[in-house]
């Protein structure tokens, strides 16, 4: 464990020796996140809500674009508007925590702090939606929920999160449906393109949908440990909520009719999925498109020639600044090398070294922090070479996390296999399915597997049921699962 | 009240008759905010919610400016750490909202609703501070807070609410100090250039100050019905909680020190200020840097030109859209009179119209919100013209305002005077105090009047204080407040 580099001490935990530990020793040392005196909740410290500051701008551009806008509602449901649907209420009356007093008086009615909104929203929508005119209604928020979970790891399940959640209301089920999939889709390009992690787009079982949905989509991502993440979900809710709210419009045919609707939300939880996706034993990694600090600018120096290397090095920082997140590390207590571990722990997708010899020979020297190439540079086209280098990084990372998916699916068709593969969390495995939750049920319970989802691109890999050998006609991704 | 013009109802209530009417008929019609189905709380809709949204993409720059990176803490806070420092627990108490139940446990310890997040950001400073090295630390979060209020007022006051909150450590007084007034600083610029109204800037008496302060600095707004409205304060915190939460740093002469704070917040109501400040018995009025909709666009068609228009005026739309936020109201089911009381209500800065004669002329026309003022503009000038127009309309809005305070700003000498004047709620009052508590105390009781600030521009109005007739030597701000 830990390993001296001039003098730089990396604490932590090899991947293959604790993958639990080696997670938890990132998040700590690079100063993502931290404990909160609080159980199961974190703070997430300045270079972590950085991470989630980019993810927020890339995605709400993207919400914006397909015409949603953002309100707030409150954070307190009153306890009779939670229950007013039921299943829903079943799902998170276990995890709400329960606001009793208010200042020093008791409260008439408990209060709950939102594990989700969809009840609070709808109420408001009952109130706002009148005629056809009024739709469709596209509003998202962002914002923190609690759900009080017993077992808490930071950023993939902790006692409060932030996250964002989109509640749509629409005149017909054809136009929920599409609004569903677009977010889906949103969600598919959002954490391929600008996280370079892959997904599979899929529908939930009936066991696993959302509670309240009529049907519930999925982007599933495969963690470097084998495990199965769900990086983001996407619901169609019927006319459930619109049922129970009473949110009805008067359409152009005269008729009193209630809206379809649709929910849908991602968390910072990404933020967990970044690190297990690529994370490896020297620390993070980050996408260039979401890392706080692209290039980090270390100088070396010594004694005679201090003063004209920081010159230089300052004058790439001017030149370089209009068009990357860049920074100069000139502390003087810290040796170079001292530096290089601690920027390859935070992630940072490229080093930009400056010493004596490149400022005679008009270069610098670049370090990728995925592949640990380096590349010599001429100062002439430094601008245009850190660009294509970050687009570069953006896509080898993403082709690296493919690979590994790719080698990891596993196609069964016993659940004798399953039980084999699942004891090592070796990854997706892919199978046939006769849609019986009974199958479902015996799945998890013998393999601990669950299943992901029913892909949106179905394969044929034969008609039997990986667990009753039944008439099987729906393809499924099963794994392990945080 | 309320006037029917071209089909638009204007039900809002005149500003005369009833100003706090008024206030909540905006809101309501101008589909800024909501009342939620829960005491004290508020929606805010997407339209009010857009003018936060460039209020935190305003500010938020600024405090990036000025090094500051955001982080973000958790909700909760065990009633252990609240109850730490002695003075500000005593403030915070009566207003807690305190959860006791998580699921369906009862919880050991109750645990606090974040009123303000100094205790549990100090907890974690605690921790992360050890060295002269880790100083400044200089941190801001956006959040939510709840506040248990008795009386509410959307955006003024209400149970929960949105805002930011800094968060910084220092190694001296000095430099929080110099921190707390750079950030006061950054606050007034922020709200006379971008929401154009003129604020005062001054240190709050020791009997307003912010529970646990050492220093409250503040910036006070003039409402158009003369009463004051405390827009954003900034605090230097001193040692008082570095002692209590054991922030120590080693300095670099070898010897543990507590570090010294400051914390500085502003909220949505901000926007109430707005309202308040610009709007008028049409509406709202929105200065132009944080509009919503900077332009809207409205075309006067009949039946044999519509299409002619119509695309005459998308072509507009196109052209301007990459320089401000514009909109076209293309709406078939209302009348172009509807449409313009509708815009007016909702604030939005410039109307630009596009009827047959115009397009014959190659003319459009642009209407201020501002002072109502028309003018005929040449197609080849437009962009020019709109961009000089928004910040023409910024400005004059701001000299308006700045027009009012001067006007209902009164020096007076005697608490009698005071009395006359506050039963009518005539604005801000100048006039020299002893400094003492019990005249403070004394005015309060009699006038309603509150001292706002001692403003950092102090001017020499006499040597006898407005209460007691005793030696006085600090100039102060006084009105009644929100």
């Amino acid at each position: 464990m830990g390993k001296k580099d001039n003098g730089y001490v990396k604490e932590i935990t090899s991947k293959d020796e604790d993958f639990s530990q080696w997670y938890i020793d990132i998040i700590l040392k690079a100063e993502l996140a931290d404990y909160a005196p609080i159980k199961g909740c974190m703070v997430i410290r300045p270079y972590g809500f950085s991470i989630w500051e980019n993810i927020q701008k890339l995605l709400d551009k993207r919400f914006k674009e397909t015409g949603h806008s953002n309100a707030y509602f409150p954070l307190f449901i009153p306890e009779r508007l939670l229950q007013k649907e039921a299943e829903h209420v079943e799902g998170f009356a276990p995890e709400v925590a329960w606001v009793t007093h208010g200042g020093r008086e008791r409260l008439a009615e408990r209060i709950a702090v939102r594990p989700t909104s969809e009840t609070i929203i709808c109420s408001m929508y009952s109130k706002w939606i009148n005629s056809w005119r009024d739709l469709p209604v596209l509003i998202n928020q962002w914002a923190n929920v609690v759900r009080w979970e017993k077992s808490t790891r930071p950023f993939l399940r902790t006692a409060e999160f932030l996250w964002q959640e989109g509640h749509t209301a629409h005149v017909s089920e054809e136009e929920a449906e599409k609004e569903t999939l677009q977010m889906l889709e949103v969600y598919r390009d959002f954490v391929e393109t600008e996280l370079s992690i892959p997904v599979i787009k899929g529908r939930k079982t009936e066991k696993e949908k959302f509670a309240g949905a009529l049907r519930t989509y999925t982007i599933e991502a495969l963690m470097s440990d084998g495990k199965a993440l769900q990086a983001g979900t996407s619901h169609n809710l019927g006319q459930h909520f619109a049922k129970v709210f009473d949110i009805t419009y008067l359409d152009k045919d005269g008729e009193l009719k209630y809206v379809w609707q649709t929910s849908w939300g991602v968390s910072t939880r990404l933020i967990g999925a970044i690190i297990m996706t690529h994370g490896d034993n020297r620390g993070l990694k980050l996408p260039p498109r979401v890392a706080p600090i692209q290039v980090i600018l270390v100088p070396i120096t010594s004694h005679g020639n201090k003063e004209i290397i920081l010159d230089k090095i300052r004058e790439i920082h001017n030149e370089l600044k209009p068009f990357y997140r860049v920074e100069l590390d000139d502390r003087d207590e810290y040796t170079p090398g001292w530096k290089y571990n601690q920027w390859e722990m935070k992630g940072v997708p490229l080093r930009l070294e400056l010493g004596p010899k490149d400022l005679e020979k008009n270069q610098v020297v670049l370090v990728r922090r995925d592949t640990g190439e380096k590349l010599f540079v001429e100062m002439a086209s430094l601008k245009e070479s850190v660009g294509e280098l970050l687009v570069k990084i953006q896509k080898t990372m993403f082709d690296q996390a493919k690979d590994f998916v790719l080698k990891n699916t596993h196609v069964l068709s016993s659940i004798e296999e399953l039980e084999i593969i699942m004891e090592k969390n070796k990854g997706f495995v892919k199978a046939m399915w006769c849609g019986n939750r009974n199958c479902e049920d015996i799945i998890k319970e013998k393999t601990g597997a669950t299943i992901r989802c029913i892909p949106l691109e179905q394969e044929n890999l034969g008609d039997k049921c990986l667990c009753c050998q039944g008439k099987a006609n729906k393809m499924i991704y099963l794994a392990r699962a945080y």
